[in-house]
């Protein structure tokens, strides 16, 4: 550690500098089970604290680490005895909410799921959604692009936001509170620190655009008979439902099958003999309308051979009970365990060869391996997750190149929304040319030269 | 000049260098009617060539204006004779469409029109429009962020760029060709050259997402008896049609009745007593289905109040014939001139006052002077024209100090959509605070540490 834990304290405040035990009783992440081992965790009250605290830690030369929901995948979070861990914990107030202009004012550390409430009790809605929503912040969600269930219908995180304050690592506090929706006045920075994983600023606070709250939100399970009815009735419903379409995420059999009958951990609303499912929802103003127009485009699907069974949610009971199939990563973790999980894209049409070679290639190596895969399809996002019953480096390893290896060709993505972080930095290349990574590094040298902020994450180390 | 345009001219060819009255023969730019003042014309045929004559102007410290369609209003493509114009003409081509993943591959000088009329017969949509589509072109439209009229529906050029490729001010080429909707694998470089105006690099090729043809396409011109009337239209609207809203300009009336009675340029489809007008426009899958709920949600809005009588286009006629009257620029120009335009975003709420409040100050010193107002009602986004009977440049920034001053309070934006250019770099401070500023600079630095690309755009020389 280069600064000084008093001068710290004495900004902060005494009780949000952690250290020992109080560091080591925390996780990680949420994967990972082990300690966190960052030098000591401080908890900045406010911008200004966390602007005051960078700039000590410039001064010194002190590398930081920023947590939010620690609900990452690729160990972003992670932190050495030498990093510091700023948690934005504190900063969690929302702290307005504009129903005129649809826009909501929040501070970093608030919950993902706080934020929804927030929303929806102004008959609004703040439409990123995804598993984590309980624990995820808004700046991490902000710092990783978030992705999630709702992506086909009102984009990523990046859509979401409208402006940001980010503090950078002299402590310079650049405040880009933009709340218009359109605004054309000069570089649009927050795009900088949307998707960069903290590496180039810590985001502190921002202004999300919210939407109209859909009168009606209907969902259907149903079972494909192959992937062209699949990637069919995907086309079908986009042509038909339009604007409407809220929701394309399907499960492999694989993932279905596992979940429901394999472990008892669901009753299957459908039986588990089809290769592919699709949790679909459709979100419209009228309910009977939308109901009715809903109903009828999986009946013309149903009628054009691309599903062979349908099941429509008649209750937010039931409606919860296929969700909970789809998001069920604890009991993957539970049946699987220990589990590498990934998170591709690549052109649909490419996804079935795809995950097909993936599984021959896993099965030559480990007879009894196991592949689970279900996705965003709409995204041409797939979460792939391989259990091979030992989760040593070099598996590891053996494992990561027979995922990503074949994205390359595919102009695929080695991360569709978990980002980089740690965990991918050695296989960027496969989807970035050397030039874009050159200049990743400029921008990285432009706006942190020392490397202070989330060190050797998404980049690494210069040669 | 710097760099020797024989050593260009073996890159590119000599036909290809243009100097002298082939320069002089081209305008500046669309609303400009001065000659081109370039000290020459480079048409690059290929992202190589335009990289080699990079690599020399790096080396001489050229500075060089990216010419686009020349459609810009903010003086963007002014260059001087010390300078080299780089027009992408010649790099027009759609290199691909892919029909399943919905993309389109083009080269940085094809027309807008043309890209929209590629899509449409593969029986998609490229659904960026904006009144200049046959003459910009999609590398400007990236430069430049265009928004238009289908951004509340489908955003703004930022979101329909899946991956692009761009010359660095060095000659790098960096090729970013992303087709993937979702691709968190480190930083966003697209984000940097999007909307920065041709200040980090030259854009040469871009894949462009495409988005499934609403099946129905049905246009209303309504009337509306007061701003809350328009205001309370447009949260009407976006309820009871979702997503399906596909557009929402407003008209003021000293727009409307300027352009159908007072000038006889187009015959009023509605009378010209009410103080607005709003174009609304519902995209849907079936058009009976479309149809009746888009007259059912419009017959509820007269039912309250909200609108004071309404006209839906029967026929392409009648439709082309209500966007006719919208984007008539070239008669506000001959019946106004001379005129300044302006380009300003707001929150909704704040702009009758601030329409009426700019009208009276106007007056207050050019008695006959006129305001008239139309715009991007549902994205914030006002266009404002003024004519005072002269253009001298005193007037012009009395003009503008009276628009552009009560923005900042506001919060609002000196450019929703136009951008910055030369026009309005003394106002950027308006809408930006010193520190957004300072790392725009930090920015320009590290991509184009000689400041060759655009010149002074944007961003005043430093002091």
């Amino acid at each position: 550690m280069h600064a000084r834990l008093e001068e710290i304290a004495a900004i902060v405040g005494a009780g949000n500098v952690l250290t020992g035990a109080d560091v080591a009783q925390r996780r990680v992440d949420w994967m990972t089970g082990a300690s966190c081992r960052a030098g000591a965790i401080v908890r900045p009250g406010s911008t200004d604290e966390l602007a005051a605290v960078m700039r000590l830690c410039h001064l010194a030369g002190q590398p930081v680490v920023t947590h939010g929901g620690l609900t990452g995948l690729v160990h972003g979070g992670e932190a050495g005895p030498d990093e510091l861990a700023i948690s934005l914990e504190r900063m969690d107030a929302i702290e307005a909410i504009d129903t005129i202009g649809g826009t909501v004012t929040v501070q970093a550390g608030t919950p993902l799921q706080t934020v929804q409430e927030a929303a929806d009790a102004e008959d609004l809605v703040f439409p990123l959604d995804l598993g984590a929503r309980g624990s995820c912040t808004i700046g991490g969600n902000i710092a990783t692009n978030a992705g999630g269930v709702r992506v086909i219908r009102y984009g990523m995180m990046r859509q979401q936001v409208l402006g940001l304050e980010a503090v950078l690592a002299d402590g310079t506090v650049v405040t880009s509170m933009n709340r218009m929706l359109k605004n054309n006045a000069g570089y649009d920075l927050k795009q900088l620190f949307i998707g960069s994983e903290g590496t180039l600023g810590i985001v502190t606070r921002a202004v999300l655009r919210l939407q109209p709250k859909p009168g009606s939100e209907r969902t259907a399970l149903v079972a494909c008979p192959s992937f062209d009815g699949v990637a069919g009735l995907l086309g079908h419903m986009g042509r038909e439902l339009g604007g409407s379409l809220g929701t394309f995420e399907v499960m492999w059999r694989n993932h279905y099958a596992l979940l429901t009958e394999e472990s008892g951990r669901h009753t299957p609303p459908l039986p588990t003999r089809w290769p592919y499912y699709a949790i679909i929802e459709s979100l419209g103003g009228d309910d009977d309308e939308n109901a009715a127009r809903f109903e009828a485009t999986l009946e013309s699907a149903l009628d054009a051979g691309l599903i062979e069974d349908a099941v429509l949610a008649q209750s937010d009971t039931q409606r919860r009970g296929i969700w909970a199939i789809r998001e069920d990563i604890e009991g993957l973790i539970q049946h699987l365990a220990p589990l590498f999980t990934f998170d591709v894209s690549l052109p649909i049409p490419d996804m079935p060869d795809y995950a097909e070679s993936l599984e021959t290639a896993l099965h030559e190596r480990w007879p009894s391996g196991r592949l689970v895969v279900f996705g965003h399809l709409g995204d041409g996002n797939l979460h792939v997750s391989v259990s091979v019953g030992s989760d040593d480096p070099d598996t590891r390893r053996a494992v990561e190149r027979l995922v990503y290896a074949p994205l390359a060709k595919l102009g695929g993505s080695v991360s569709a929304e978990h980002g980089i972080g740690l965990e991918k930095r050695d296989y960027l290349a496969i989807s970035r040319t050397p030039e874009e990574i050159a200049l990743m590094r400029t921008l990285k040298r432009a706006l942190d030269p020392q490397g202070l902020l989330n060190r050797h994450k998404i980049l690494s180390l210069e040669r």
